[in-house]
């Protein structure tokens, strides 16, 4: 038994997809997130910079006593997850490997789309995963630069011209390819679920990187028996940006308000 | 005369608009450039990250000997000029007034329209300074957030249904309003030119705030006997993400490859 928090961050407000599953399963966690809001998006930036990011961000998570982090982003797991792990002695889970395991598993035809930032998909890390569950899965990746400001910009649902026209030119190929599984590698993904699967059509089986990330965690500290015994927790939000800011937005993503205090981090300290 | 280089920056890539502008009227200064690509957008972010990120960046830029400093960045020069003015002791150049003299120079019915970032558009700085100039002229603001995405992801061009859609919908209430001048308030617009000049028809002037901040600066600088009397100057990039990402985009708003050298920064040293 573990009553220690959770920490949980990503770029800015998509891993809030994934806190919201945490919370779901994990009622009784006490939860710390961070959205690096005033350095958001990392998926159009280079390697090196993004991995400097990340490592502030766990920096300030690890100023509080957490037993675990989940990177709730997956352009950081997909870049960084090696290095957070090395140089942290907390179990860091990632959203890549619970993703690329759940697409092996829901393939009945081997083809698989990936859809995530621009470096989440030059990193190739899907790939490698993917590779070592099963070699004979044929993956067909497709960055998607303009799906993040979309949906930080509210532009998600059916009928809006702009977004329905954005995920049809993205996923064509996809679509063409035939794969009947397809990762929404990035945490904001989510919320263009309902365009996304329409366009697919009905055999396609769409993977959300959050949750599968959230309850592989959940699963992973159960067996480690870190959970906690309350039966209600919390959750704490500290941004880089405006606290405003974040509290409107973020409803869109937890499907409710936040519930819990938002406090502002000078990120570049850590 | 002054033989010193002038510091241009913007959060990105928009500013070179301007540079390319300075490079043609003033082609004998040194110019040094500096672009926060590891940060940007900065038009989505609250006013007191915007005031940091612009302090640091003029602080990067004055660890060179520089007689002037262009803010070739609509939100930084909405938000950030009377503080970045204040706390340097060199002439700061922003897009603001310079852009706001060239609206109500070039109104015939005293309807102007403005176009910017979210953060370019809350301050009102465009509304206070051509209330100066002219208590007449109506104001008609907008703000774009999407524009900034689409161009740095290299979708401007007439004929791509996506930004056809999001120039007529931000557009249509200036449109409606009839407005006779569109003050385009920041400086990644000008590659949007040509679409949101059909948009708006041929009886619209557009002023480009880039080229009219540099122009205005050149004409300062001769009157101050600062220019240089060299014949051909240069130009340093500096950047705090990938030079190579910014390199490979730079061509775009340069209208040409990038003549010089491209330097990374840790820009949260400043």
């Amino acid at each position: 038994m573990d009553q220690r928090p959770i920490g949980v961050f990503d770029s800015g407000l998509g891993g809030l997809t994934a806190l919201r599953e945490l919370r779901r399963i994990l009622p009784g966690e006490e939860l710390i997130y961070f959205g690096d809001t005033g350095r958001v998006p990392y998926g159009s930036r280079g390697r090196d910079t993004i991995l400097r990011y990340a490592r502030q961000d766990v920096a300030f998570l690890r100023s509080f006593d957490l037993k675990a982090v989940v990177i709730a982003c997956g352009t950081v797991s997909a870049n960084a997850l090696a290095e957070l792990t090395a140089e942290n002695d907390l179990p860091i889970f990632g959203v890549v490997g619970p993703a690329a395991q759940a697409a092996v598993a829901a393939t009945r035809n081997g083809r698989v789309g990936l859809v995530g930032t621009a470096a989440s998909i030059r990193s190739g890390a899907y790939e490698t995963e993917m590779a070592k569950l099963d070699g004979g899965v044929r993956i067909f990746a497709q960055a998607c630069p303009l799906f993040v400001p979309l949906v930080e910009n509210g532009r998600f649902r059916p009928g809006d011209v702009v977004v329905e026209t954005v995920v049809r030119e993205y996923l064509a190929s996809l679509k063409e390819a035939e794969v009947d599984t397809l990762v929404l590698g990035c945490t904001h993904y989510p919320l263009l679920y309902e365009v996304i699967a329409r366009f697919m059509g009905p055999e396609v089986t769409l993977i959300d990187t959050g949750a599968t990330c959230a309850a592989r965690a959940a699963r992973a500290l159960e067996e480690k028996g870190l959970l906690t015994d309350r039966e209600v927790g919390g959750c704490r939000y500290f941004v880089s940006d405006s606290t405003e800011d974040f509290a409107r937005l973020a409803g869109i993503f937890l499907g409710g308000s936040v519930a819990g205090s938002v406090e502002r981090v000078e990120i570049e300290r850590y």
